[in-house]
């Protein structure tokens, strides 16, 4: 149950009740793909930096260890240690980007592992069942990710296809929660907005998907391929159309520049992984710009990552330490780096969340926007 | 300062007093070769499993950061956040196995980078000011590391210039805590008794080093090549000569089982890399024998790594997800294992201490040492 608190603008400052907790929003959700965030961050670390949601990767999963064995193993809250909310995506998105030899059909999608090379059959009630298997607290929808530019007619097809793909998520997760051996029998369901980078068919779809009041709406197929500018302008086409009593999650961004645009325009949820893999490259989000750590400027630094950051690298570790440790390649150096990078998105959106509260979100923006494009 | 609190037959039980803190003997130092400890580990996480004494390597750090760097940080402690005493050994091991294209004189070894290829020049006197400026607590003297068997001759010789090294490291050492600019003036030196596998070799060395009253005596050149008898023979010879009021160092080893009988036979300090070694291949020191992760029996396996231990890893989580991070490559597993690893030799050292408190020591190790070389 999605509660708004406050809004300034279409900036909104809200609640989102789950069985797993309370998650207050804008969020940035921390990606875990296989049950365990890159760069050897454990579910206790996620406490200490401030994480609300953990992602994990329904795909990645299927394939190693499998749902199955984390089902046995209690769902994936009991497997990694996490008790609060954990999203799962629906497969659809690495199905289209990581797996080969892909047949689509009106049915689903099968393809090759990229592990083992054995062939999988992916549809809506295998996504969600799965998930259900997962125990996640939020499931996507299974949907088909699509490249920008897509030819309108091919987005078109791929639309209608999704809804239908949607509709038997939707029935088939209904029928999973009303199991008795169900872990987690009040597992929601986010649908997810297609359409490529075309303004009618977005809001055609998102219209259309509305309708199935659904616990949540995604927009997908974004940050694939089309231009920052373009991703705002389809931003502001749908969100009109996007029930204003549920939450908003604007998957795969983005960039601290890309959250503060999108929670501008009324986006309540996001996940990115360029928060940990610019980590493991060294490179450092800071509150005055971008720092890159293998710059040989920073050998005798002794100042912390950030100044003033109450992240456990920052508050432990110099930037001569951290960097020493990155060209020793000691794995505790892209680990320092992984933990501030997500602190600071974590930190990041807590401070949106305040600005929101007191009207000052705008203000906070214009400061911050030039600050983040910086080189330190 | 060392101080003999009790013992049990030639097991002893010991306080070394440092500028540090006090080290509780018999101690087990966790490697940290570069000033990192393998596998994403802190000195935040050493704290927490209970580490007395990190080791770093001189010869490591020389080459990169450099130890000019690590002085102008402030020493060591400061660059990696360690309070507690920190050993480095004396670089002479890393140059008898890492380098390349060596040739030794009088004066010292000069060899190549295994970084970089560039040539270095290495003798007692600047193995002493590289460790003068990492500012360890424990210097360790510069010697020739041989392998065993070696021809008596040569050991010999080797024995000789060795001894004739430690009396410069001694008036180096001397030297460099005089100078106003020193970070810890307080340094202190231990020496290292050398003699391949022959015992008169052994004892003559051991007797002329004991007379140069050093902080601290170790016994080099074990666990490089020769059976664990020819070890424990060699301890049994060398041990009577040892200066009964000094810390006794048995470098680089080893296994559980070794240091239960290298405490029986008088030993004070170890330090091996099998420890995070092992972990890092998922081999787990377990108090009812080793366990070996790989193992598909322990893929839905939800106790911990070893049942009432207080480690982090298995306070939290369980042989399933351990395992699936190890499958899945991610770093946390590695990081986990690790933890867990060092974490069981700490705890070993700290019940051989109650044991040898108590007058159990013994019966202790005679209980232990045939679970130990189980499989789980």
């Amino acid at each position: 149950m999605f509660k708004l608190l406050t809004t300034e603008g279409r900036a909104r400052r809200g609640i989102f009740k789950t069985v797993h907790g309370d998650v207050q929003t804008p969020v940035f959700m921390n990606v875990g793909t296989s049950a365990a965030i890159k760069g050897a961050v454990s579910s206790l670390d996620l406490k200490e930096i401030g994480c609300q949601v953990e992602l994990s990767n329904t795909y990645h999963l299927h394939v190693r260890p499998s749902d199955d064995l984390i089902r046995d193993m209690g769902g994936l809250h009991k497997f990694m240690n996490w008790d609060r909310p954990i999203l799962t995506d629906s497969g659809g998105f690495q199905v289209f980007s990581l797996a080969s030899l892909r047949k689509i059909t009106e049915e689903g999608v099968s393809f090759q592992s990229h592990v083992d090379g054995r062939r999988i059959f992916m549809g809506p009630e295998e996504s969600m069942q799965i998930q259900s298997n997962l125990a996640s607290t939020i499931a996507m929808a299974f949907d088909e990710c699509i490249e920008n530019p897509s030819p309108y007619d091919y987005v078109k097809k791929s639309c209608d296809r999704t809804y239908r793909w949607l509709e038997r998520c939707k029935a088939e997760m209904e029928r999973l929660n009303s199991l008795p051996e169900t872990i987690n029998k009040k597992q929601m369901l986010f649908g997810i907005n297609q359409g490529g980078t075309y303004e009618d068919l977005r809001i055609e779809h998102m219209d259309k998907i509305a309708a199935l009041d659904l616990d949540g709406y995604a927009i997908g197929g974004l940050a694939v391929g089309e231009s920052a500018e373009e991703m705002y302008r389809i931003i502001d086409a749908v969100e009109p159309h996007m029930p204003k009593d549920k939450p908003r999650y604007l998957m795969g961004v983005g960039t601290p520049q890309n959250i503060l645009e999108a929670v501008e325009r009324g986006v309540d949820f996001f996940d990115c992984v360029i928060t940990s893999r610019n980590a493991r490259h060294a490179n450092l989000f800071t509150d005055v710009g971008v720092l890159n750590l293998n710059n040989n400027k920073f050998a005798r630094d002794d100042r912390p990552l950030q100044e003033g950051c109450q992240c456990p690298a920052c508050k432990n570790y110099s930037r001569a330490y951290i960097r020493h440790l990155i060209k020793a390649k000691e794995m505790l150096g892209m680990r320092l780096c992984v933990l501030h990078n997500l602190y600071f998105y974590n930190d990041l959106m807590a401070k949106i969340r305040a600005a929101i509260e007191t009207g000052g979100f705008a203000r906070m923006k214009a400061e911050m926007l030039p600050r983040l494009n910086r080189r330190v």
